[in-house]
């Protein structure tokens, strides 16, 4: 797949090997996880805000009440950012100066723009329910047109936008790998536990395949 | 123990019953995560990087190298926002409208102070360890005075802060509730997996408690 074109404010430079721009890196980053932060200014202070969001294309969604400050504040089409990290294991060196996290973000700067198009709207709520749990849309009510309406969805366009990768084992000091000191890496994972049924059903319907197969 | 005095800027809006103040519910928070995300701005536009973090009564600790622009720009006693999160579940509703995310969030806003007397340099970066891995600090080489000037360590007070918290199942519209769909809550987890010991180690000491015992 195609890169994006680091600019001056994207291209990593700090540990330049562990930037990546290509598409592929970037979908795979952003497509495995599902909550991002979200960052904006009110009055000079920045917010960092963690939200669920949805990606089509090079399009990213976020959402949530038109009541929300966030999305009124974004709405505006100020700058934005949006970050998403996985974190997939502690690196553990012989030295503390060498401990490091094995890691793997996205960062996106833009500008946020109202979705209004009913059709691109509905079309976003249905990726974010496909997003967090694919085959989850198809089984429930859909929204009505009061809560489209209570519902601000945002587009964050994928343009100006850098992915950061660490993985590995730890680099220590020549020196100190003659120390008598267990390293190596701790992975971890993020997984799914049984389901827990809802304590107000009336209906009892069996856990669908789409859960019990969840992976995160 | 007590409360942190709510300000206009973190008295939560949106959905208060689900914003604490008080310090328990905040250090829980704190101390079972290690991953912050740390927003500032840049000529207008805002950065919101991952980042590990100590704490240590009111004080949220962060470091990196000095050579980061993130740590320069912060140095620099401009605003900056750190936020905290826990996903501990998926929310699945009858409705699209009503599916949500069970989370525990901290968003902390101030501005960092350098630290610069080496007793609470060393001090912080002890804390990094022990709050990622219990136990490790002692086992490791100590940092060396290169090492030290190498880092910049920044402290944010506790002190505009607040909590917000969603738990339990979905909550659907009356109606919904006779649809024939699966509703509950799918608990997630952040799990250690086995060690993996370093490819490039001389010795081979065993695995250490702190390591095997690890829950995050």
């Amino acid at each position: 797949m195609s890169e994006f074109e680091p600019t001056e404010r994207t291209r990593v430079k700090r540990l330049p090997k562990r930037a990546h721009y290509d598409r592929e890196t970037v979908y795979g980053i952003l497509d495995s996880a599902f909550v991002c932060h979200v960052g904006f200014n009110v009055d000079g202070q920045p917010y960092v805000i963690p939200t669920n969001y949805g990606r089509t294309g090079d399009t990213l969604y976020v959402h949530g009440s038109a009541a929300s400050r966030m999305l009124k504040t974004l709405s505006g089409g100020v700058p934005v950012c949006v970050t998403v990290t996985h974190v997939d294991g502690l690196v553990l060196a012989r030295s503390a100066f060498h401990h490091s996290v094995n890691y793997r973000s996205v960062i996106i700067l833009g500008n946020a723009r109202l979705v209004e198009e009913p059709a691109e709207k509905l079309e976003a709520l249905r990726l974010f329910t496909e997003h967090v749990i694919k085959g989850r849309w198809d089984d429930v009510r859909q929204p009505t047109e009061q809560e489209l309406k209570a519902t601000t969805v945002l587009a964050i366009p994928l343009e100006e936008v850098s992915a950061k990768v660490r993985s590995g084992g730890p680099l220590d000091d020549e020196a100190d790998y003659s120390l008598l000191v267990w390293a190596g890496v701790l992975p971890l994972e993020t997984v799914a536990k049984e389901p827990l049924p809802d304590a107000l059903r009336k209906n009892d319907p069996p856990v669908p395949d789409y859960l019990k197969n969840h992976r995160r």
